[in-house]
């Protein structure tokens, strides 16, 4: 029997210690180091380094050629997080149970640090490459290449763009869906995606993981707004409520609370679907499309 | 007779060029391209892409190899500028002859288009890989792995943090030094590194070019620092005699004028000798070397 709690665990604290190493050897001593750490370290989901290595297990990879992507990825999700809880922007005070970054530092160093921790994620992803074999090379020249596009100005950054631009504005579903898979989805399909490049996946495979990774992602999002409505602040390490202040376009204003909740099991059988021609390997992945609906935070 | 004038005036003409289609695949279209090349494509020095395009040239490379490199330094030095202009960190409202980026648009849109700069640098790093030898991926790679370095916590974004640290404080030449040698010396030094790994330099041209690009960054600072206090708003592009206004370190305060000039003619005399090894096909280098100096903008 397949145990997640235990998987995430495990998992997690890989994810920390490699984390914590890079970040490490890249900057210790410094008050930027202490700044990137503090959001970093602070407790996350890790759910993209989780993602990408498991995907990586899964097409017969080993784990460890991943890893650089599965921190690389976290770094990235941590740098738009920091930047994007500034002042000019969302102007959070609260993230991962602890003051956001220009809370706890200032808001010059919150912006260094999250440019710091988006240059860090392309160091790792060329580290110890003396040491790779051609296959081995390209594959992390291929990793590199699908996950700027993927944080870039046709992904992450245009989302956050769009979410901004959207606030106080009521728009339809298909467009809060291509928003959301701009801000958050592409991202989550290049975890799953840069674990299955590095294990060798073939184009059917991935053909099939981009499906799963596509739902699950927005899935995420989707009760990422149901728990803004729902949650609670010490629970989720961040505000509530917090959407509908802002007039926020999201899925529970849109669809009603119940729709939202009905989509984002619907997503979650269509990310199960999508993984029918994979085995038992496959579980952590079901697994984790499960979670993404069932989580508290 | 080597013309740097006509050299410099084709060199510019290529990137630009390059520079316009990178930014126009990556992103066209969006408010948030209009950001990007606002800042990327208003008149600027080149000097990044200079540099890395004739290293390459004189090494034996083919030009074209080093496109990508001297491009994706252009963005990266492009977005440190838009995120150092911001209200948190220098708050300046002119650059390269117009209104700062969050000036022309807003502060959210200016972090967003600093971000999008970055990451488009290491996505221009990876493209047209399919097409590359197992050599040339292999030498991307090297190139990812320097530029990131030298722009990261180790380079240029701690070089800016200390130069915010160090505001209204006094401190020594050598540790002035020091932070710009990180601030902006190891962009610089990158630069030249990648266009010589590109063309695959041997170890010993590599360093005398590290030499080189050590000393004509140095000077290039020192004379920016000169600048500031004699040049004049409309050939610089950007306001004059604010270092003294925020009680910048600077080789002025330090040297004195007269110590500064002569600090700067030293470095290139250096830079020069550096050069030695090479024929007349570090022409274009050793005239890079004297412009340093003799630049009024």
């Amino acid at each position: 029997m397949f145990d997640l709690k235990t998987y995430l665990r495990d998992q997690r604290t890989k994810v920390n210690e490699a984390l914590q190493r890079y970040t490490t050897s890249a900057c210790a001593g410094s008050r930027l180091h202490d700044a990137v750490t503090y959001t970093l370290m602070a407790q996350g989901k890790r759910l993209r380094p989780v993602l990408c290595l498991a995907t990586c297990t899964l097409v017969g990879g080993c784990e460890q050629d991943a890893m650089p992507a599965a921190c690389a990825l976290e770094m990235i999700h941590t740098y738009s997080l920091i930047h994007d809880d500034l002042p000019a922007l969302d102007d959070d005070d609260l993230r991962r149970g602890r003051p956001t970054c220009h809370k706890a530092f200032d808001e010059a160093t919150a912006i260094l640090a999250g440019d710091a921790l988006l240059t860090l994620a392309f160091d790792i992803l060329s580290l110890d490459r003396q040491d790779l074999s051609g296959k081995l090379v390209r594959r992390r020249l291929d990793v590199i290449a699908l996950v700027s596009r993927a944080a870039g100005c046709k992904g992450m950054i245009e989302g956050q763009a769009q979410d901004l631009a959207f606030e106080g504005r009521v728009i339809d579903e298909q467009t809060l869906r291509q928003m959301h898979q701009l801000k958050t989805g592409a991202l989550i399909s290049a975890a799953v995606a840069s674990g299955a490049v590095m294990a060798g996946a073939g184009e059917e495979q991935l053909a099939s993981l981009s499906v799963y990774a596509r739902k699950i992602g927005l899935a995420f999002q989707v009760v990422d707004d149901i728990l803004n409505v729902l949650g609670n602040t010490e629970q989720l390490g961040k505000a509530v409520g917090t959407d509908q202040a802002r007039r926020k376009n999201t899925y529970p204003a849109l669809l009603g609370l119940a729709g939202a909740q009905q989509y984002a099991r619907d997503l979650v059988d269509g990310a199960l679907q999508a993984l029918t021609g994979f085995d038992n390997k496959a579980e952590p992945l079901r697994a984790l499309a499960r979670y993404t609906i069932e989580r508290q935070r």
